[in-house]
């Protein structure tokens, strides 16, 4: 990326702001539903037509499909909002072949050392909104992104150290010593693959989105399993916990409009045109009114973890850049995460003020030692959506967890992972 | 702050970049020791005559002259480097007044009405650089600023909740359930009003040090103890801990261009400007050179926790924005702090580049609840500068103030801040 590259994409008279001239559309994305839940019978239409009819039909892999490490899975179209689910997930195994230091890519290589070097597992779950486009290309191309970029590493993270050059030739006596310095361990390279992975799949997603003319953004819960470590990588208010015997600990934190206040307004300090005059970027308990001008109110601006009083001028009646509290919290009125993938044509209703700018796709990456810990096989990772997170506390989730697990311990359907929709 | 402050200041073309028209120069401001040690006997020469000649004189406040809380202080001029100290302090009583909403703050309401409605105690260390004029200002004025901002709001401070409108007047019915959903509690504006100290008293420091034509800057801790809470502001890399018979709190954390990469990396992404084609933004683990040309190495940008590796190009042999490691790294190859006052007119060495942007002056703020915490007599804050936090770690420091304090209950000196000079 290169140090311009958000002034041409996002400031007036910037090179990428006139449209492009026209292209033959693609194809929009097809509606799925997760891979591992094809042939579980479970369509668009009512799972179980002997439901109670208040209850909702969740979805489950078909006893006998059995997902990576036992996880399970479970979902609710939408709250039966409508038809089709914005949520969408993917689990799989992760090959990670040894590309030689120098050695082109070629297909031939593939054929001729289809074998893989690395192994682990990936779980990820896409919370899409503004229909499902966005989280179906992710539930589609992140593992290929995470597994190239890891590729791209992965002679680093399995030396002793990384060494400063990927070739492992040192140029200056002292490098190990540098490296050494720094901190650099094996998990940074996997962290920072997985950090430009998102980067990637967000930038693919814009390119398909705008090629078959679709819209939507999602978030994105990743969990990967690799070299005796547990990765957690979060973009968006989707949430990951370890349940354990006697401990509840939260794996990722949300990230929305009220969490990232400080850098979402410390943006629109810096480039107040992307908020085209229309928002403040202040922070008052309420949407100021008329009545309001000249009194002293309560504010908060980008510096500002505490709060203080202003006087009230006409420019902070307008609405605000961030307005709203917890579930309600929207960035410009629309939208109520502030990490994700897609969103790349999102602009405010009847404007041309765009959300880009302000959302991230980097995610935010916890690692877990998995051996250090000594996991048992009764300790759980629970993924899931803002649909569950808004409902039940970890604590809650925790005790429902544990009072099904000692008599159910082989049945795979009870352990793992869950997606619920929102 | 006006939006455009920020572009008018520092960049090309701003209309604040061009030097002003020529005014006369105020006096230097006048050089001294903290108002506590004066009668204490400790000159800029050596404190007593009968020292070891490799031991460093200490100085401290003369027996009998009592520092607010029984707090101690103790200082190293300098290491012994130099003649002067860049360190300052200062404590005492913080007297807030109260202002009646709308009378105008004058003379004669002053002399009227000399009793304070609120009463806390202040101390403060200031860790000078580049010479000892900002930490002197900083001592003088610092707590001016804070009284100033803790007025100006100490009408919500004292109120069951802190009112939407300081004049408590309710302008919408639900004003005091906005103020309850936001949580704002009566410190978050006292955490407000030492955020607003610290940046007015860095704009009064920058005023000063132009008109005396002086230069330097300085890091600011401060503890401040309000309505039984305890506040610790820090700009910098000084440290205060909280040692008591079993635990060490650490009460806050260092800003440093390690501590503060990511958002100092990503100020140089959005303006490129500030570098002057001089720097490179991007993290190495150590300076490239020729040879590392074409070679894939470990590198870090604004967005990642983690580690890549990249293929070198020319741009990256430039001098690294964060340059070195641990003490050693310097931001833009100058300074050590990343927080602080003063430094307005500091730039890098032979160039026009100027280091001011990229530093803060607002504070970190943690509280601590004095009450709640039911602290005893012999629990104690530890403040000091990085001269003995570069030498000591905090149970080492948690583990001589407990081995001194049981049989010294009776001594002052035993008890509560020291400061130590690097």
């Amino acid at each position: 990326m290169s140090a311009g590259w958000f002034r041409r994409r996002f400031l007036p008279g910037g090179l990428l702001s006139a449209p492009g001239p026209s292209r033959p559309r693609a194809s929009p994305v097809p509606y799925r539903r997760p891979r591992f839940l094809r042939g579980s019978g479970s369509g668009p239409g009512p799972a179980d037509a002997s439901r109670r009819p208040d209850a909702r039909p969740v979805r489950s892999p078909a006893r006998g499909r059995a997902l990576p490490w036992n996880a399970g899975y479970a979902e609710i179209i939408n709250a039966e909002k409508s038809e089709f689910n914005e949520d969408q997930a993917s689990c799989g195994k992760l090959c990670i072949r040894r590309c030689e230091f120098g050695a082109e890519e070629d297909q031939e290589w593939l054929t001729l050392c289809p074998e893989e070097f690395l192994t682990g597992h990936y779980w990820a779950l896409f919370d899409g909104h503004g229909g499902p486009a966005a989280a179906i290309l992710a539930a589609n191309t992140l593992h290929s992104c995470l597994r190239r970029q890891l590729e791209a590493v992965v002679e680093g993270m399995v030396a002793a150290q990384p060494p400063m050059h990927l070739s492992g030739h040192c140029i200056c006596p002292s490098d190990p010593q540098f490296v050494e310095e720094k901190g650099i361990r094996a998990e940074d390279l996997v962290i920072g693959a997985l950090e430009s992975a998102f980067q990637e799949c967000d930038e693919v997603i814009g390119r398909e989105l705008e090629a078959s003319g679709q819209v939507g953004g999602c978030t994105a819960l990743v969990a990967v399993s690799l070299q005796g470590k547990l990765y957690v990588a979060n973009a968006g208010d989707s949430r990951a916990i370890l349940v354990r015997r006697d401990e509840v600990r939260p794996l990722s934190s949300e990230f929305t409009p009220e969490t990232e206040r400080q850098r979402i307004q410390q943006l629109a300090f810096v480039y107040p045109e992307l908020l085209a005059g229309e928002f403040t970027r202040l922070e008052f308990p309420r949407r100021l009114k008329g009545d309001d001008l000249g009194q002293k109110v309560l504010f908060r601006d980008h510096h500002m973890s505490g709060w203080g009083y202003k006087c009230v001028e006409k420019s902070d009646l307008k609405y605000p850049l961030i307005h709203g509290q917890g579930r309600q919290a929207r960035l410009l009125g629309t939208l109520a995460v502030s990490r994700g993938l897609g969103d790349h044509q999102l602009r405010v209703l009847d404007t041309d003020i765009q959300l880009k700018p302000f959302l991230l796709s980097v995610p935010q990456v916890t690692v877990l030692d998995v051996d250090q810990l000594e996991l048992q096989e009764e300790d759980v990772v629970v993924m899931a959506t803002d649909g569950l997170w808004d409902v039940l506390s970890n604590e809650q989730v925790a005790r429902l967890v544990r009072s099904f697990l000692p008599g159910n311990r082989e049945d795979p359907h009870s352990h793992g992972q869950g997606s619920s929709g929102h």
